[in-house]
């Protein structure tokens, strides 16, 4: 088990040489123009906790205050000459160097973590922090990892909402062992505080608050959601209880066949609506919450309008970006009942009866209060999306892509979107199977 | 106007002389057998108030309280040979007299009315208390009993829930005359007190309270309905700011056509549920409570497995009784959420999982809670009542009738039923209109 998470002795001496290389070439070029910079390797090759398979270089370029990034930047681009140029808070570079993905981040070198610039400059007080702390450790970062992995809950950027690697790593230090972390997770509720230097300084209203050891005002658990927290917790419990592989590797998920997916709409007799456009070219960090307040969105939409859902997910595959919505109540009369004032409210009345001078049926009373019925405008969920979807403030790069042209397919249409990430897509969503015990 | 309202000279010669000799005839029925008792003619037949048309003969037959009630029925039943017996609180007997319709009421001769030993004893001093007052007020009280018998709100049985003939009148005496009702009622709301005497004794809380002039205990208004009540007050409202005949004779209601339905049933786009049985055999007083207490708990049963209404109303025809439910929602997805403890809590969670093997999707978690999504047992609305009305409970009459046989005709099904009165009563639900101004 271990050896399927622990990287090799070749691979640990091949990462030394490539990150050395790196290291060294950034520092003779920093020398050359005369630039007081400090390279350093960051992350968890850095600490001796990445997982076998993973070949990720976290370098960052770090020049004192008084001296501008774009001087550190301007050497990364250097190092690397074919690469792409990214964005976070600060642009930084990324490349592909000897089969290695190679980030090298430009920083500030500040005293203290409480005094960054930005939030890349805290970096390297995690690594030091860890990096003096975790020898012994790694194995049981390692298991803790794919365990995390295994049952989707680990990754911070905001598609996932799980744990992050330093998390992993100061749950490990805080229960001393993946065991332990495991069996403090399988009591935990919403409110658990975890805070290894005894020094928080703020109250937080995250569901799992992991005071920074470095920077007692932060919370590094902060992008974690309370579902992914919780799934953690439900599964840790459910591997304690009966122990097994299949947590750490549960098997590629298999996209639905055709008939996989009938038989699930047979099954199921809901109305499964999905509305699917062009992706903006966003990265996944700003794309997906997005598509989770265009859910939200439209969700309330759809609810205000009498429909009910059962469920709904957002997505996206190849250059496309969905939003599902599986409807309970997809169909409703026209006939609709429309709440007046009540009827001791001379004034309110007249206004509301001259407002609708030949409803369907009415004005009558009920429980004191006048009623029409009207017709509604739309009966069917489909309709009223294609006819509203456009005019909902969807954010300013979903509105754009939306309007630019989407498409809405409802029940079997779906089977015409033949793309296997949409097929994992939809047997993800039809599974909707969290670990648990 | 008034001359369609007000008895013709003929007409009172005529109530006169007849109800002369039931009176008289009672008392010498009375002295040979050596009983004291006292024959009343009381109700609006008594007070001059009773609306041109109607034929109805109230007569009570008074006995000391030491004299058992059932000297007087036998008296009653020698009256009028041809007779039915009937039962509110103690029995008494009704016959057609020369063509009107006579009720003869045995009751108590009490000292007080709130000595009373059974609610027809009051009935004496009711009318005793208007007669005195009423004078030159007659045609008021017709023309208010009119208006409330056009907008359909008069009449205190339980089937109407609207006003009775003494509320009527006191109403009047009240506040003066005809138009002075309307003009005060046009800005009644729930919680009006109207305390003729200034004795009110007790607290109540229906929506109109007036205390009854000689029982300063009892409301004369406990019967009315808040709806009927604020009919009223919208159709007083309506009529003076345009008065018209056609509050007063709105035109009798036609029946619906196949074609009216048809349209109705095109234009709604609902889904309309009747469930028709043998109506038990009760009065009305009784059959109508109970049908609104079994139309309470279909409601409840629909709404409770996720189905919606728009309305629904009760109803009878010939000898059958019927349950009419108009549905915004009749349709459901298989797939349904049951929702689960907070993952957080351990034994309940493991025994909720326990409960559900294996469900359609998930377990997942939602909010903090576990979910499992499990197929419905009915996804259409007529499924489950055809299925679990006979498991309700309905109250002893009806759950009786509705066991021994009842029928559910879904939308056009309704064609089927070709009879008059309840085309009739098709016609009213459809257009439910009430006089608001």
């Amino acid at each position: 088990m271990l050896g399927r998470v622990r990287p090799s002795y070749e691979d640990k001496a091949r990462l030394k040489e490539i990150s050395g290389a790196i290291l060294d070439r950034i520092e003779h070029l920093a020398r050359v123009r005369g630039i007081g910079l400090k390279a350093m390797l960051v992350g968890s090759a850095a600490r001796g906790t990445w997982l076998a398979g993973d070949h990720d270089l976290d370098i960052f370029l770090g020049v004192p205050e008084t001296t501008p990034l774009q001087a550190a930047l301007e050497i990364a681009r250097l190092v690397a000459p074919e690469h792409d140029e990214k964005y976070a808070e600060h642009p930084y570079v990324h490349a592909r160097v000897d089969g290695f993905e190679v980030d090298l981040v430009p920083c500030y070198l500040v005293e203290d973590a409480s005094q960054l610039k930005s939030a890349v400059d805290r970096t390297p007080f995690h690594t030091k922090y860890i990096s003096r702390r975790i020898a012994g450790l790694e194995d049981d970062v390692l298991l803790l990892k794919q365990f995390m992995k295994g049952i989707g809950v680990y990754g911070s950027e905001l598609k996932v909402g799980g744990f992050s690697g330093y998390l992993v790593e100061l749950l490990v230090l805080c229960y001393g062992s993946f065991p332990g972390v495991l069996r403090a997770a399988s009591s935990w509720r919403p409110g658990q505080l975890i805070d290894l230097e005894g020094h928080a300084k703020k109250a937080h209203d995250e569901p799992l608050v992991v005071v920074d050891p470095v920077d007692s005002k932060r919370n590094v658990a902060a992008a974690l959601t309370m579902d992914m927290m919780l799934q953690f917790a439900a599964a840790s419990r459910a591997f304690l209880a009966e122990p097994s592989l299949d947590f750490f590797f549960p098997g590629p998920a298999t996209p639905l066949s055709d008939e996989e997916l009938l038989a699930q709409l047979k099954t199921r007799e809901s109305s499964l609506i999905l509305v699917e456009f062009q992706a903006p070219p966003v990265v996944e960090d700003v794309l997906f919450p997005q598509l989770h307040k265009a859910e939200e969105s439209v969700r309330a939409l759809l609810e205000r309008n009498g429909f009910r859902l059962l469920r709904s997910d957002v997505g996206s595959y190849r250059d496309r970006a969905m939003l599902l919505f599986e409807m309970e109540v997809w169909q409703l009369s026209r006939a609709s009942r429309c709440l007046g004032p009540p009827v001791w409210e001379a004034e309110h009345l007249s206004k509301f009866l001259a407002a609708h001078p030949r409803p369907l049926s009415g004005p009558y009373i009920a429980e004191g209060r006048s009623v029409v019925e009207l017709p509604r405008k739309y009966t069917r969920a489909q309709d009223l999306l294609a006819e509203e979807l456009g005019s909902l403030s969807l954010g300013k790069h979903l509105s754009w892509a939306v309007r630019s042209g989407h498409n809405i397919y409802v029940g079997p249409e779906l089977l015409r979107i033949d793309d296997e990430g949409f097929r994992v897509f939809l047997a993800r969503y039809f599974q909707a199977r969290a670990r648990m015990g």
